[in-house]
Formats: C-alpha cells, sequence, structure tokens
C-alpha cells in the first residue's frame, strides 16, 4: 500500500487545520447536512448593549465629517512608507487637539508616534497605518485615470485605515473623559507598513509591553473577524560575487556570479519538493549581469521565506544559507545572505475574534446606496471580475486558509493580544494594491467602511473595559497560545532605514 | 498588507479542511479548552450488538485456526503481483470448500477471484489481497534474518489481509445460511495491490457494479475507522528521444536526450511553486544514457502525479504533456508521454466510519502478552523507533492529513460506498514495507490483528444486514459525494501485465 | 577506439587553422598543392618607397598638431554613441576647412557624415570613430582619477581613431590635389561603434557601395596588421509574459515568466555542449521580477550569439528560437524573440594586410622616452600587469585565435576589401575599457600612436593608388572570399535609435 | 570595440595552432625566428629503399595468409575487454611458434603479453589490441545480420591491429635473425582498449621503460600517419547520498540525492562556458532513484573530463570536486568523487610521423578490386552515407583538428617516443563502432588494410634500426617535448579490474 503508514506527523496536521467557527444564529442558517469539510463551532454569543458602547458608537457618527477630512487628506498626501510625514503630522494633530497626549517620532521613525489618554489599566491600544504605494496614483472615479501620473496611491486603503483607529480611539476618549469608562486607550500611529514594517520597530522598541490588547482592522471587500493567521516571513537578499571577463575573449577566466543565482534558484525549486505544504518561497533577480560581452561579476536574489509556523521559516533560513553557500562554490563565486527584514506569524485569538464577530452583528451590515453599487460595479467590469457591487454583510467566522500572506501587526500579536477586524471598502474581488482600492478610498464607500470600522472597533473597546472576565479570557488564551516563545524582532540591527531628505 | 484579499479559492479550502470527529463518549474525554485545531463532532452512537452479531464474530473465533493457518501459507509463498498463483489458490480454495460460489480468473488476471454466497440485496462486497513484494524475505523473527535471500515477503501484510476479510465474509456466510441474515455476500480476491492496481482492473470490468457497500481493512500499526482519504494518482513514463553523436568527436551533431529530461525535470521542480499545496509530483529517472562518450539519445523520466483531488491530478497531466513537449521544442528531440497506470483518490464514507468505530469501540483493544510486547521492543529498538511496544488500543476518528498516499481501494470507492479500516499488526512506527513487518505478520500479533479485523468486518457487515436506514445513510452519502462523476480506470487499454511464465 | 574516425567535419577544421605568418626577409616556398586549409604564407614584400609616400607621411607629421589638438578636444568632449555632436561637428569642419566636401547627418545620424575630395578611380575610403564610453571618467594621470565623476571617457581610444584616420585622408588628399596620385579619397566619419553599430546603418544605406578598398585601424596596446578575423554577432532580447499572481496567497493561479527565463538559459547553458567550439553565447537577465511577492509576469534575457561563421550565428539564432518557444511552452508563457542587432564576422584580406605589415615594417618601431615609459609601468603597477611599459614593436602577422570579439568593421568588410591595422596606444595588457586607455589616450603616449596610425593608413593608401596590380589582387581575393553571400544588415527595420535632446 | 585587446593568452593559441604540412616534393623555406607556434614544416624526404626493408615487407608478403588466419581466428571470437583468453593466446602462441620469447600474463592481466626477439639497442616496440566491442556481432557480409545475436563483434577492427603488428614483429625478427638489423624487437599484446585501458596498467608497470621507439596503427577509413593528438581524459563517478522518505507521505523529511545530481550537471553544462573551447565533460546519469514513491536516497554521475592539454583536465577535476561538494552542500547530501580511470593526451611525434608518411608514400595506395568497391558501396547505401566505396589513397599530414576523442595508446607515448599510423580497412564515412567495421574487418577488405599495415610498420621499423640520426630526432624531439612532466597512471591503485570467471 502506497502510503505512509507512521501517523507521527501530527503537530503539523494541526497547522493545516480548519477551525470551523459559527457565527450568530441570526446570522447563519443551519449547517448543511453533508458538509463534511465545514463544521459549525459552538455559537457565538451576542453582543452586550451598554450606554457606554451606544455613546461611543454615537461618537463617532459625530465625528465623521472630520474623519473622513482626515481619511480625504490623507489619500491627497498619497506618502509611501516612512515618507507620510504629512499624514502622520494630520493625525497627531488632531489627536492632540481633542486632548490626546503625543509622543511624536517614536522607534526612530519620524512619522511614527503615540497618543494616550486615560490612566490605569486596561491599557487598550488600536493602531492605524498611513502609508500609501508608489506609483498608482488615481482619482476617485470608476475608470482607470491617474491623479497625478507616477505618483502614488493608497491602493490598501490605509487612508482609511489611520483615520478609522484614532476615530475609534477618540470615541473610547470621550467615554473615559465622561467617566463612563475607566482605563488608558492609546493610539498607535503604525507607519510604513507596506515596506520595512513600522511596527517591527515599534515592536523591537518595546511600545507594546504592558498593553493589554491591541486592536486593529484593514479595508477588504468583504466584512470579517478574522480568524485566519498570517504567514511569518523573513526576507532575504542573496548575493553573489564572481569574476568578470570578456564573454567572447576569455570566459574560461570569468567566473559567474549569474551562474551562481540560477543555481541557487534551482535549489529553491528543488526544495520545494522538501518543504512542508504550507511553505512558501518565492524570489526575483533583481542584478543578473550589466551588458551580455562581460560575464557577470554580480547577481543577487530577492527572496522571500514564509509559513504559518515561524518554526518553519528558521528551517528554511537555514538550508537557504546552504543553498547559496553551496551555489557559490559549485561556481568558484562567494556568496552573502542578508536578512533584510520579516515578521512573525499571526497570533489569533479566537476568543477576541468572536467578540469583534458580536460587535460585527450587533452593528448589522453596510447599506450602499445604488450609486455606490453602480460605482463598484463598474469598476468590476473594468477589471474583469463578476459584477456583482459591494458586499455589505458580515461573513461568518472562518477557519485557516491555505492562502497565505504576511503583515507586521503579526509581530504585535506576540507582545499583547491582538484583535483583527476586514471592513469592506472596496468592490468584491476588485484587484487589491490597484487602482479600483484608491478609487472607492476616496469617496462614499470608503467613508462608510471608515465608518464601520471606527463603530466595531469602538463598540469592542467598550467590551473591555466594561467585561473584565472577556478580558481575562483573552489574555488566557493569548498566554497559553504564546507558550515559553520570546518575540525578536527579525528586522536588521541598527536605526529603521529611514529615507533622507 | 502583503496577503491575497479575494477569498474565491473557497472550494480549495474545503481541500485541506480537517474534519474532526469524535469517538464514544467512553473513549475520549472532554476536548481540550485551548485546542482550536481539533475540534469533537457530534459523538458516534454505540454499536448495537444483536445475536446475529454475536453469532458472526464468534464464528470468527471458531475458524480462527483456519484462517491463521491460511495466512502463514500465503506468508511463507510471499508471492510478488500477478504471480500470487498458490496464495490465490488457497483462498480460493477455502472458500469453495466452505459453500461459497467461486469464478476463478475474472478481469484476465488468473490470480483474481469473486467468491459468492446467498442472493438478493443486500450485496455486501468485502476484499481481500494477497500479494507480497520482491526482496524483503524474513523469518517471523525479531531479528533481520531472512527466510530465504532475495526472496520476497509480506512487508505489507496482505497475507493477513486476505485470510482476515475471507474469514469476515465466512462468517457472514454462515449467518445468511443459518437464516439470520438476508442477502449476498462476496469475498473479493484482489491481487497486485503492490504493483499493477488489482483492483482497477476488476473496477473496469464491472465487478463491482451493483454492490450495495465494499469493505476492506489494512494491517497497520495502530487501529482506527480511516476517515483519511487517499490521492488520486497517476503515473507516467515521460521518454525523449534525440539523436546521438560522439561527445568528444562531434557533440554538435548531437541532440540529448538527456538534456531534455533534465530541462523536462527542471519544469516540473519550478511546476511545484504554481500547484496547490495537496499536489505531489515525484519521480525517478530510469534511463539517462549508456556511456559517457556518446551523446545520450534516449532519456526516460518515471512521474507519479498526485493530489487528493483528481480534477488536481488531471490537470497536472495536462501541464506535464507541455512540460515534455517544450522540453522536446528546446533540445531538438522528440517526446512521448505513457500512461501507466493510476488510481482514483478514496470517495470517504463517513456515516460508514463512523459505524466501523462503533463496532472498534464494542469489540475493545487488542489485548498483548509481555512476550509479545518484548517481540515488538526488540525490533523498535533494531529500527532505532521508540520502544513502546504494540499500541493495542482504538483511536479516535481523525481528520484529513497533509500526509500522502495512493491505494487502488480507491477506484472501488467511486463504484460503492466503501469502508475501511486499518487495524495494528505490526509495532509502533516500525518501518513499512519492511522486515519488521514481515516477522510480525508470520506470528501471534500478525495472528490477533488478522482475528481483530475479520471481527469488526464481520460485525459492521452484521449491521449493514441488519440496519437498512443505516445502508440508506451510507448510499446516500456517496451518491451525493459522487456525483456526476462517472469513474474511469488510469490503466491503459488492452489486458492487465500478467507476467509469462 | 574511442574517437570518431570519420573526418567529415573537414570544413570546420578549416575554420580553426592558423593561417600562416610571414615576417622578416626570409623566404617561404610555395604552399603544397592540397592543403587548401593550412599552407606557409610567402613572405610579405618590403614596401615600395615612393616619393607620394614620402610626401603623404610628411603631411601627417606637419599636421600633427592640429590632429591631436583635435583628438584632444574630442577626448575632452567624450561623448557617447549617437550624441558625438561636437565630436562629430570638429572633425567634419576641419576637413570641410581643408578642401573636403563633407555630407553630414548621413544614413539617419546626425553625427555620421562623408568628407570626400577628389574624383574618379580608384576610390579609396577611411574610417575614423570617434563616441566614448559612459561613466569612465579620467584624467591623463597615471592614477585613477576622474575628470568629471559619472562622465564618459575614451576608454576605447576612439578620439585617436578618429583624428588619426581624418589626417591620413588629409594626407592622401593633398598628394591628388599635388597631382601625385589620381582618383578619390573619401573620409567616413562613422559614430555609435560601442553601441548600435554606426557602420552598419550606413552599410545598409549603400554609403560604402563602389569603394575600391576601406582602410581602418584601431588604437591597442600593440601593433599589428590584423589577420585576425572578428565574430559575427547578433544581438537578441528574449522576453516571456507569464500571469502575476499574490505568491503566498494563490501561486498556483501564477505562471512565472522568470521559471521561463531559468529554463531558456538552462537551455542555452546545455545547448553549449551541442553547438561548435568556436561559438559564443552569453546572457543577462534585465527583467526577472519586481518584488517577491508577486509571481513574475514578465521577464527578459538578453542575449549575444557570436561564431567565426555567420551561418553557425543562423543557426544558433534558429535553435534559440525553439530554445524560447519550449520555455513558454514548459511554463504556460508567451515567448517572443527581438533581433536587435548584430555584425557580421570579418572578412580578412591577407593581400590587404601583407601590405599594412610592409608599410608598418617601412615605418619602423615607435619610440618612447624614458618618461612614457614610467608613465606606462606606473599604470600596469595600479592595474596589477607586468610592469613592462610600452611596447612600440612591430608584431609578425598571426593566424586566426581562439579568442572571440565583434566589431561593426566587419560588416563593411563584406561590402567593400576592407584593411585593418591595431597601433600602441596604452601600456601592455592593462585594461581595456577601462581608465589607463584613457588616460594615455589624452597625452604623449596616445598622440604618437595617433602620427603613427595616421602615417601607416596615408603610405598603405598611397600604394592602393600607386600599384594598380596590387589593388587588383586584394579586390580579387574579397571577390573570392565572399562569393555569392549578399549582405543583409542584422539591424532591424527602421531608423537608428538616435536619442532624443 | 568588443574585443577583448589583450593578448596574453597566447599559450593557448598555441594549443589550436595548425600545425602545418608537407606532403609533396614542392619545398618550403626555413620558419620565421618569432613564429614558435605555427610554422610550416619542411617537406617529407623520401623514404629510404634498403635492402632489409625490401626484405621486410616481402616477409610481410610471405606471412599474409597465416596473418589474415590469425586475424579470421580473433575476428571469430569477438572477446571483450579483458575477457580475450583465446585471442592473446592465439597471438601469443604464433609469437612463441615464431621464435620469439613471450612473456605471458603480465602487469597483473592473463590476457596482456610481451613477445621479445634479439638484444641489444635500439629496443623497438610495436603494440598490438584484440579486444571486441559487446553486442555487435555480425556476418562478413555487406548488410547487417549477427554472426551471433546478442554476441560481441570486431566493430573496431582490433582483429587486424593485433595480427597485422605481429607480422610487423616478424618481419623484423626475420631480419634481426638473418643478421640485416641489430637490436631488440618486441611485439606488445595490449588487451582492453575499449574498456579500462590496458596499456595504462603496462605503462604502470614499467613495461614501456627503456624502449626506444613504440609504434602503433589503428583500422580506419582512410590511410594516415597521424600529427592529430588524443585528448587526456579523466573517467569520474560522482555519488550522492541523501535520506529516503515517501515522496507522497513525508517528502519534507527526505533529502534527494537526484535534486544534487540535477544540481551538478546544472553545473557541469553552466561550466562549459568557462572552460577552453578544446575542454569536453560529457556525462551520463546511471543511478537516479529506483519507485517514485521514494524521494530517492542515491544517485550516481558518469562523468569524462577530456582536453588535448592535461593541465586543464587537471583544472577541470578540480572544479567537478566543487561542483560534487557544493551541489552536496546544497541539497543536504553527501557527495563522493571517484577517479575510475583516465588517459594523457597524445604526444604526437612529428620527426616519427613524416617517417612514417615517407613509407606509406613509398609503399603506394591500397588497390581494391570491383568486387570489394561493391561490397564497400552497399555498406555506404546501407547506412546512408555517399557511396564512394574504400578509399585507397593517402592523405597528407594533417594538422591538429577540433574533433576529440581518447585512446590508452598516449599513456605509452609519455614514456616512449610513439608513432602511429592509420590505415583503411572499412568504407569512407560508414559508421564506426558498428557493424560496417566487423563486416569489413572479416573480409579481403580488412586483410589488404591488415598487409598494408603490417607493411608500413615494418618499413618504418627498418629505418629506425638502420637511420641512427632519424631515431636520434625522434627521441631529442620526444624529450623536448615531455619536458619535465612525470607520467603517472590514471587508473586507481591495485590490480586492474579483471572480471572473474
Amino acid at each position: 500500500m502506497d502510503t505512509r503508514r507512521s501517523k507521527t506527523a501530527t503537530a503539523f496536521v494541526a497547522a493545516l487545520t480548519l477551525t470551523l467557527v459559527a457565527g450568530g444564529a441570526a446570522a447563519q442558517g443551519a449547517p448543511p447536512a453533508d458538509a463534511a469539510a465545514a463544521r459549525p463551532l459552538s455559537p457565538v454569543k451576542p453582543a452586550r448593549e451598554t450606554a457606554a458602547k451606544r455613546a461611543a458608537v454615537n461618537a463617532v457618527d459625530r465625528h465623521a465629517a472630520e474623519l473622513t477630512g482626515l481619511s480625504d487628506r490623507i489619500w491627497a498626501y498619497a506618502e509611501t512608507a516612512l515618507r507620510e510625514h504629512k499624514s502622520a503630522a494630520a493625525l497627531a494633530d488632531y489627536a492632540e487637539q481633542r486632548g490626546f497626549k503625543v509622543e511624536r517620532g517614536v522607534a526612530g521613525m519620524p512619522t511614527a508616534f503615540v497618543a494616550t489618554y486615560g490612566s490605569g489599566r486596561p491599557v487598550i491600544g488600536v493602531m492605524g497605518e498611513y502609508d500609501a504605494l508608489p506609483g498608482i496614483s488615481q482619482k476617485a472615479s470608476p475608470v482607470k485615470e491617474a491623479l497625478e501620473t507616477g505618483a502614488g496611491g493608497h491602493g490598501c486603503g490605509h487612508n482609511l485605515f489611520g483615520a478609522a483607529s484614532l476615530g475609534a480611539a477618540l470615541a473610547i476618549k470621550e467615554q473615559i473623559a465622561a467617566g463612563k469608562l475607566d482605563g488608558t486607550i492609546r493610539f498607535y500611529g503604525t507607519p510604513a507598513e507596506e515596506n520595512y514594517g513600522g511596527k517591527i520597530y515599534m515592536a523591537r522598541e518595546g511600545l507594546f509591553d504592558g498593553v493589554d490588547v491591541v486592536l486593529a482592522w484593514h479595508p477588504s471587500d468583504e466584512t470579517q473577524a478574522d480568524m485566519v493567521s498570517s504567514q511569518a516571513m523573513v526576507d532575504l537578499m542573496v548575493e553573489f560575487q564572481g569574476k568578470a571577463a570578456h564573454a567572447a575573449g576569455d570566459p574560461w577566466n570569468g567566473r559567474s556570479a549569474l551562474d551562481a543565482a540560477e543555481l541557487f534558484t534551482h535549489g529553491i525549486n528543488q526544495m520545494r519538493e522538501h518543504v512542508k505544504p504550507t511553505s512558501r518561497m518565492h524570489y526575483t533577480i533583481p542584478a543578473a549581469g550589466d551588458v551580455p560581452n562581460v560575464v557577470p561579476e554580480h547577481a543577487k536574489v530577492w527572496l522571500w521565506l514564509r509559513d504559518w509556523e515561524r518554526d518553519e521559516v528558521e528551517g528554511l533560513l537555514a538550508r537557504t544559507r546552504k543553498l547559496a553557500e553551496g551555489a557559490a562554490t559549485m561556481t568558484g563565486t562567494a556568496a552573502t545572505v542578508h536578512v533584510q527584514g520579516g515578521s512573525w506569524n499571526m497570533l489569533v485569538n479566537e476568543t477576541g475574534e468572536r467578540l469583534l464577530h458580536s460587535n460585527l452583528l450587533w452593528l448589522g451590515p453596510i447599506v450602499y446606496t445604488e450609486a455606490e453599487q453602480a460605482f463598484a460595479r463598474q469598476i468590476q467590469q473594468a477589471t474583469g471580475v463578476p459584477e456583482v457591487g459591494m458586499f455589505g454583510g458580515i461573513k461568518p467566522l472562518e477557519g485557516q486558509v491555505a492562502e497565505g500572506g504576511s503583515t507586521d501587526v503579526a509581530d504585535v500579536s506576540w507582545i499583547a493580544p491582538t484583535l483583527h477586524v476586514s471592513v469592506a471598502t472596496s468592490p468584491k474581488d476588485a484587484p487589491w494594491h490597484a487602482w479600483p482600492v484608491v478609487a472607492t478610498g476616496g469617496m462614499s464607500i470608503g467613508h462608510k467602511g471608515l465608518v464601520q470600522a471606527s463603530k466595531v472597533l469602538a463598540a469592542t473597546m467598550v467590551d473591555l473595559y466594561e467585561q473584565p472576565r472577556t478580558l481575562a479570557a483573552i489574555q488566557a488564551e493569548f498566554k497559553a497560545k504564546k507558550g515559553d516563545t520570546a518575540y525578536k524582532a527579525y528586522v536588521p540591527d541598527g536605526p529603521p532605514p529611514v529615507p533622507e531628505g
């Protein structure tokens, strides 16, 4: 029988496991009879509705015009990683004006800041991003047209992200100020998510130490409390140095760094058979010779290694070093492996996600106008995806998927319990990191997502202040899952790579 | 945010899902509070104990000496695939002597047979294998020593498999004969599992058509009703034909088939990134040139493609054809892709597996003597695995794992609902397809497994005759899962590859 | 016996044959009748010394200050390919001032020109280059120091090339004007040798049609009439287009153009075994993905194919197209092969080279001062080559070598008999296309080479005007070697790639 | 200018140089003083005709029937390497019967022997081979038909080789016996040329020490004194050891030796760009996994490295070791490099070859009957080569070619001056190591070649005995070319690989 009888790999089985989870009874029907693959768990308890929660949500509505104004300014600035000077200032100034104590330029990054209000426990943090992506400038229009050719654009919706999170923090601040809640609220202005990983430097600096719970959200094409982990990741530059020679004249005197790079990538591709199915390895070749008539003396492979388990990533990294060393030996070249950065896998907090989900159900779906739906369908038509418009509903909690990805939010999740929710801000299935996300992020569709995100964060935070047992359960799950693991940032020693000028 | 936001790959998520399943209340405790990854399902109902079931199980005990005698003879014959003449005759003769009507030489294979008793519905089938593996002859001894150097050995325990299944069929036959059960019992003598896939030819011949349920078991190092699917698989030989030349004299006139094979395998290795994590591709290179001083004009790559989904395998097959074609184009050679065989993925029947599990629990664990445990530990010591002895307990039902494998039982599972159970016959974690399995398969440890397997199959079959609603539920699940798929054997047209002489 | 007995590859043997060597006064006999491919040369006849030749050589001396002035200006301009506006103007203006009729902007290139004087046959052409190389600015100093950081530099000595050739043309013009010689002298201002191949466009335009003989020289580290051919070459860009996907999210939906490029280059490297030892293939990979988290949808391989036989290059080109096609088929991508340019192999004219050699011997070696030798040795020390100083002697005629290279002069050699001589302008063995060549090209060492080159070209041209039988023999050899081959430029259709602005 | 200006690779240029060719009566002058690498040869002096030479040649005619009888018996035995028991005995017995003192079983090989006659200096040796090739049995017929299916055949004409050389030795022996010549004649029975390299073991044993000149010939499709060197060669087996795992079950626990082998060969193919054009590297992959469902734990690459310079081969060997080491590092496997054998490049003795050539001219062409020509043309038709029949003429001396190959005769050439001549025995251009060579080797065409070879060897040996100055010149050239190089056999330590039984 051509199977491997031993079942010793049980630990790994767990890594692929789909934990399947039911939402409220109202939102979901009975599980399908034959759904062997997808089974409901115990139902989520309905959210508690309190005066403080109602007040916090109303506060978001009250500030909505200001928050969308902030978002629109940041959308227009479209500043990329570690260059978000105007964006960070807009948010920090607003926080300061509203009574927060603001510390700017934290963790060595001029565009990182922390805004705090209140005192004592619990300390609840909420994170906001505001960096844009290069080169995808776009108007708030359902057809592709640059606002400014060649400029950046908010193709990941971080203009909404920062403003909504700050709005939630402000809503809580007002309840503390009003004596309805006790404790500390802290807004983290976290720059450079798209590159460098600003939160990693902030985590390394200890800025999340002692926080009870941290929350974050992210723009998406649907609304869901995120039970799905992210992948641990390490970012490498592998460089080979050979010896140049005239490629027609005396190629026998050359030692090609490109040969080494090609052997290295061949080895990576072979190694795919011999890694766990959860691992991902992907690369580009940023340097591979200048002109054909010179044997290339320098080549670089830019490689990312990922897995849902950080230990696997460490194993891949060790083997990658051997691949580089061997490829150099084979070609008479020298290899260097630079770890440029990396993030940890997300430590999902199920107790917290169930709480977020209950508040999503309590808030109800986002409702769009016909004009907004038409705007969304026009984008869907332009990008060749089904013309179904916006999806305003709430997706049930969902287990682990095979599809991977990484985020610097995950690093925070190993320091404090971290709750994460996605909120719809863009048309279903339209391409991400692309013009459609910029377009809807600059008009009412994005604004509605901003307000909804702000509310669900505020409502959930109210629960954290008001329900000590829930807070304790979240922290207990965090401690159990974290175990003995000590967080250590993947970023290189030294200051963050802040660009000059 | 470096994730893929769209959740369109939902269908695939299901493929990796771990369906987690509880056993009886007695056997398992409460789920661990933090076990996000592994959750109990609804509990398995306790097995029904009836007079017929008690009688069937007693019949197995009554015939135990004969059955172990049959097993020991087949163990000693140690005949490999499609050469199991004496082994098949021993089982067929025994069935005939005990009142079965036997049809020998079915589906073009001299060593395949069907033994039938009774009439009318339901028609329940049970399968038995009896082929050995080449070159692993071994005495029934806890140290490695060949019975006959170079000869075959039952390193997969099929001597036990055939005898136990026939014993279960005989136990049912006696209940039908006694008027305690109504219907037809059929034993399938299925040769050549280790090579060629005898059941595939029998399936192609229609021998499983119209059967209500088919059962099988397999020797293992633990006892468990199998919820785990097997992988669909296709076996290919990819041949390249180039042009020979003197490798020092005029290599520029040669076109190397080995070059083509190396590009082809390079392409396979690259393609690993671009297939589902559930896919497996593995190969050897059986022909790669004769002598170095001739440019190789012929090369062969032997390749297996697998996935838990047959559609994925079909996709891999289509892409493999392109890989071969492209590699030939690149090298000025010609490529041929031969599909040599293949099997389908196992259609797991959860209703049936829960029934098997209930009967395992009803029978209770296997109890070993201290001498048997010492024998097992001696083997474990010799093979460098933990010296924990035999594991006689019953494992809970378990979801899908990442570890793959294929079997021709799976082809049958697309024609009739197929229930499969593993029963311990060898020391925990000792190497499979190796001498330890031969050793314990020839002495009391294997005999105990044989008897236990025979009993659980008999008991479960009694349920199938006595519980029409359970039988109907099993068939309904089968139909729902099978859907419109029409089974088509992967084996090439024409007769099975029966060896001469 | 492990050899290839058949001797059918005779034609190829000839390609590697060393055509031998005539040097000093000693005599050789007639070549053996049957040794077509390999035979001793008759000795070089001593150069004829005539009044016109003496006058022409004196004219070079007379204009030496102007010519070195021109060279120094072009050296300082250091303009790269098709941007040589001031350099071309300096030469064209000088020619015009001295009585030549100048046509500027020929063959679609603003910096190409033809300067003509005289009328009737024979029409003798002499070519001059004047483009610099980017990024190697250097002072006329024996230590590495940029004249202007980041600017270009004359690392191939083309400042000397253009001025010396024009000096020779001027010397002949004066003899025609004085009635000492009859016929037409034509100076070709040929831009963009280092890139694009200006002469190829001029050849395509028909500018060399009807010319009786064309001469050229090139700066070198030694002085020798060039019997060594250059390689035919074709310059390709091979592009692959695949399908992007998130490399962690759904890599199975991606089709990697980089995979295709890697298979393509693997195929190139395998093919090295199956090409003639005279072939050269070398590449870089200018595009190989942008960021690791996206499956690369676009990749480019920049490839040069060369051989001393153009037919071999054509064969390599056909096979390269197959390599690209096959790599695309293997990876589910699309391939495009762009021929970007290319040059022919040099049709060496032995009769003409013997004439050049005789005039080199007649002129005698270049004599350097001790300061110049010290300058050269300092460069040699700095660049790690033997500190032997300048080599002023005349190397004997020499046969084909294994070391390859290409030049656009070769294209002209298929339209008119082309005579080529190297003259020492830089320290022996110092690196080419590098700062040492710039350094000596801007001071007296380069100036001495300029004058010597100008003289040997002038003296040889006098012979061509005065010795109709020698001219006829040169043309007969050209016709015999060229045979039926019709020249066709490798450059793409359409105008030359003149940069804007 | 895209060429490599430096001419430092001069030593290499010489390696490809065609040393030229003297044939008929026409005279050449002295080579130029500075052209060490490339110069015309002086014409070959006509052969001296003496009484002893006439007598020796007549002796060959006199023994022709016996010699062809010996050849036909060996042709029929068709014994392969180190199994040539009957063939060696036939030759040794004949030598003994004719008065030679025979030492059998020399150098550890039962089928190697030395037959000696005479005493004192000079000591002239002549070598004879007699091993057949496996699997190419063929009748003496112009159509392909096996004499005995599956048996060996003399596809390299060694049946003729041994008999002709012994015939020449016998002719000399008779002149010594008659007092016409003084010195020692020695026939070397050299087995196993096609495999193992018998002469290498004989050389290692010192059997050629102190011999003044050694001669050999080889069957061919044309007649020529061989100025062409052979390639130095080393034969390697590169083994990789990894770790097996179930390829579907837990491939992540496997480390594939086949992956290592594929990286290794990829590295070999890349390295082709970075070796001299004279180098050859070719391989097969004799072990590359057993069955696809097990990660291959063992793989072997069989590799030959060659060049016309042994130093280059040593360089390739050192780099190959690095390739193996690096490929193992990359894949987590272990590599072993076994040097299995190898031969040196042939030290061509031009003085000796000129002497051979003069005697070929003196003997004149081989004349074939119309029936023989028809036989040859029928073979040519059957094998698809031009139907030109036999070529009986004498080819002029010829320089180095690009086509490579190796022979164990070359090892001898570093111990004593070795003269080698090819004589036509098979149809022009018909495939070698194939049935046509067997066919003509067993009938009159082969017999005529045998007699001609015997005569030219005998005539040349007479010159060596009679012309002390020529002998001294041959030895002086040998010493000058050999220089300080100390011969060391490439074969592994220990006895030759004599097969059992």
